[in-house]
């Protein structure tokens, strides 16, 4: 039985959901934004800052953001982005080591990559239906679905191979991955649940 | 329920007994030299000059490969192997239509990619377990286990892209991708069977 599910994901696949899902099904705990509000506590920033330093690659940022990543290193020594790496790996070995869990994204598939008790999935899915669902979920932005999607891929991408030194959503790094729009949620998370057992 | 479930692996991932397996529970035909055979029959080539077809990348090749393949062009103005791989098309497209069955590698899921009752599923597997698996399946060579994998995914890389123009092995192509050496090949087999119903 595996105690720890990862769940990776393309934005818009429904990867979270199917990760609250498995939870349920297993009567496990399910980490998403609870992570990055303890980073956020132990940190002394705004989850929303936490956030944004989750997923930061060149795009737009706030002031606070600018200000806190202009002076590159902070006294450690490190950038204020890598002490909140930090800070979310130990919370993420944390959480693990309590058991019975699924986390989703912020490289946690990387992080606990050694645990022999973990899972690690990676939910895909196609342009067109991940266009659908982005805006029935969050609704119509000036953007076009395509373009925030790609956006979004890119920042996932750049975020994790610069924490993790490898390529995001390449298939050797999970036990299984899954097309949610071939497959539909509920398949998946019955698959995953399967797999875990 | 999936009529049609193509298989496409890494050489000593398990993936042809998985299919196999698949074929076994579902009650499916499972099509694999059964394929080579038909093409051979067709042609009037040898089995074995049909496979080494199928995965000519530039390595040593037999007398009658390279007299059918130095004369690049045929009366029809299409390369041996070009025939041959349309008549591979055509069988597979002909035993796909008599429905419930697994079939093995040979672009199949790229062959297959519009049929809604079809289930495309790639199983990967780790460089040590696969070296561990060829030797105990085909034994030792002078070649180490690890060159004997690189060449062939090489050749079915160049083979899968030169017919398909898609990349080989490339998550977004199938519905499930299946780490055999993280899951154990029963387990795979179990999960395409629920994927499949």
């Amino acid at each position: 039985m595996k105690n720890v599910i990862t769940i990776s994901r393309e934005f818009g696949s429904g990867g979270r959901t199917i990760g609250k899902r498995v939870a349920e099904l297993l009567g496990y705990a399910f980490y998403d934004s609870e992570i990055v509000n303890q980073v956020a506590e132990r940190s002394g920033f705004s989850s929303a800052f936490i956030e944004e330093c989750g997923e930061y690659a060149g795009a737009r940022s706030s002031l606070l953001f600018s200000l806190a990543t202009a002076s590159q290193y902070t006294a450690g020594g490190m950038s204020v982005q890598d002490k909140l790496y930090l800070e979310q790996e130990n919370i993420i070995r944390e959480l693990a080591d309590k058991g019975g869990c699924v986390i989703v994204g912020r490289c946690a598939d990387y992080i606990l990559r050694e645990r022999k008790d973990a899972l690690h999935v990676f939910i895909c899915s196609d342009m067109e239906s991940r266009a659908k669902r982005i805006v029935e979920c969050y609704g119509k932005k000036d953007k076009s679905p395509e373009k925030r999607l790609a956006e979004k891929d890119q920042k996932r991408r750049v975020y994790y191979r610069n924490y993790t030194g490898r390529e995001w959503g390449a298939m050797k790094n999970y036990s299984l991955c899954l097309n949610s729009a071939a497959l539909g949620l509920e398949t998946c998370a019955q698959i995953i649940v399967q797999a875990a057992k």
